[in-house]
């Protein structure tokens, strides 16, 4: 059940006894999207990022975090083992882009990866094409982000190295996909399967237990994408060790 | 080199004696975009529609034309076996939704389908997956447009009823993509046929005489899309003529 | 209470006992927008205009319909001293513009104004201003919509033609603003006072009827935009005829 | 010709022996973009930022910048007396926002102020307003950008802390706006003067010599907003004094 995932970043061989040591994607796969909330916000991204290191390095499962642009640089220079994803990037080389968020920038921060199409921040269809092509060529890791098996399937054709499904209706909800639509996540993996069967597919919305997790990975995925479930927990950590023990099943 | 297409909605047995009799689509198929250019709004648009209309008798090959959305209505009173297609739509029900067109209007409007995420709109992928699903469920022909070979794969896994590929670059600039960007047409219907082998691709930008058209078809396509090279043309009837000429080879 | 409008298309002196007998704007004014309800969609759009006509031919005070684009040119056959409206806009001269609604376009199929920025497709500021500035060219009536009375003064700085003040949270509420939250129509006249005078006001969300109407004319308004408490009432006719009434006080 | 600002901020009193000794603004200003150029990302932000520091130390004259999001508290921990401006927000509040700039988490980052709807980015006019108002609520600097004298006396009416008027089709053109556009400057000076008379106007686009800030000076505007004349100048550090130099002329 468990793979692991050859980064484009770089690639280490990891052997049983190993943790995850260095900020490379390993599967199965936990990653925590910050999103905007106040509870992840500046002192507290660095907190809450410190918290998936510790749990990382102690189930040596591997948990990316995705905090705010602004606070990407302060994760990158608390955390080393820790891959750190940005929430959005813009289609754009360097240029006069004021406003936007140029791949660089990110790249240069230190992230090394960022989500893409978040259901909260959806692009266009060439816009994905353009920003998973310009990742691949920095060398960045790309989780794009779908709303439907079908959109799924869409985006695979584009070669991300990473596909989240996540309904819209459930995200924040606590109503875990996993569980309350199955079939979603099960079409998913077999639509991919047909059009890019490498992709390793997550699934996230109403995450928040270790139980919805462990379904998630039995109905095919490699990991969850999780957000509210872990950032506005009463313990973000208990909850963070309950996913990733249950993700390795 | 000619197929006929099984339009979502009706099906006419077309026998080889047979010409264009109705609003089907019928493949070779050429789509002329009205875009909203001066030549061909109001009363201009009528006057193409007609043109378009009369090649298509003639020659027996299906020609579609997309006007704006205030003269879809007076184009459909105006011409009897021409498939009149929307620009645009937007993914909505009826409902609250002021200045936006829902897919309904269109289709009380007399329009048999619609130009779907073309390079001068493009589209949010969820929005695509919405449409398409949308106009299927109201049995209107969605004809997708994409940029690039891979967002063509991308756009075949929601099942459009037919692709075009057009490199917004060569848009408007005479060059025509079958001889300029060869590869970019054999790419794109490699990578459908993969995907979902069924969908008829056009190929457009660029695309002003017969031998362009007649190039489109030599490398795998069911047609082509055209604007400019036909509504801004001294004399656009007979550039249709020798279009709707080369497209049967 | 009564106004009339200097409007850029053509100018009439209206007599007291003369009724509205072409497609200027006369204040008071009542403007319906058939947003893309079913209850306002092709051949409803026809009647919904009809009875307009009637209302307003019976009561002397104007009503101005907005239809969906594709029945813009079927209404304006079907009534005559109707001004009828577009719901929106976008900024293009004619070209290239493929799924975009051209200012001439509009023109020529016959409408004489048009909503712009309409809380449910709201515009950029620059948008707004090339807008209005296009219409005020071509002769055409802008009716720009805001959603607080600070963005009533912003835009009053563009000089459209008329202002009309829509609080989003209302809309569509059955709540009307000018009972709910008349200090938000005062304020917004006073401040569109400060910046252009001479603008006349209009005001929307939730009126359905006549003492809602009366209401917003006792505010300092010149009239109200409604939907839904026409559209999609029982006997639209009947609401039309108590706002139209009302409006005059 | 020198004024001072009353920040939202802090207010010191600036006596006319002091430097600018903080973060505060100070007028006339020097506003430095730093879009996304590869000469200002990175090292090369707090480079630049560094530069801009000395320079105002040595001319007594406020320049601020607007690095990059994920640069800015790198920039914040590099320079101690210089304004640091984002140069876009979105208007939430903390809350579920994947890719979206939160007012706060800019302000936690030690931004002190943010370029807002510059012509690169431009914004819903309803945005601007939202965008406006939080920032006033959180203490931190607004400057609008506009793209029209009209656009500029509508977002004066929003009440931002300071307006800049640039012409879309002069920037990066090398071609100052206050040589080659005055009237565009002097109808914005003159135009916001009646709505709002309070708020400094700088001018942008094409700025990239003394001659053009002492032009933009006399046309009574409190500054200028500069990006690839310094940005991607030779010898920034050069450029920039001699534009601190100009201002106070």
């Amino acid at each position: 059940m468990r793979g692991y995932f050859k980064s484009p970043v770089t690639y280490c061989e990891i052997h049983p006894e190993q943790k995850c040591m260095s900020r490379e994607i390993k599967f199965p796969l936990v990653a925590v999207n910050f999103k905007t909330y106040r509870e992840s916000t500046g002192e507290y991204a660095l907190h809450l990022a410190r918290m998936a290191e510790e749990v990382s390095v102690k189930t040596g499962v591997c948990i990316a975090v995705a905090p705010q642009l602004v606070d990407i640089s302060k994760v990158v220079a608390t955390v080393n083992n820790t891959p750190v994803f940005a929430q959005h990037l813009d289609p754009y080389d360097p240029g006069p882009y004021t406003g936007h968020v140029s791949i660089e920038s990110v790249k240069q921060a230190g992230a090394t990866g960022s989500l893409v199409n978040h259901s909260e921040h959806m692009l266009k269809i060439s816009e994905i094409d353009l920003i998973v092509r310009k990742m691949r060529n920095l060398g960045l890791n790309s989780l794009v982000c779908a709303n439907t098996a079908q959109v799924s399937a869409a985006v695979a054709a584009l070669e991300p190295n990473i596909i989240a499904i996540e309904p819209p209706e459930l995200i924040g909800s606590g109503i875990p996909v996993s569980k309350a639509k199955p079939e979603i996540v099960t079409d998913t993996v077999s639509l991919i399967q047909k059009v890019k069967p490498n992709i390793p597919v997550l699934c996230g919305a109403g995450i928040g237990k270790g139980e919805d997790a462990s379904a998630a990975i039995r109905l095919g995925t490699k990991g969850v994408l999780v957000s509210s479930g872990v950032v506005k927990a009463q313990d973000p950590k208990q909850v963070l060790l309950d996913l990733a023990r249950s993700v390795t099943i």
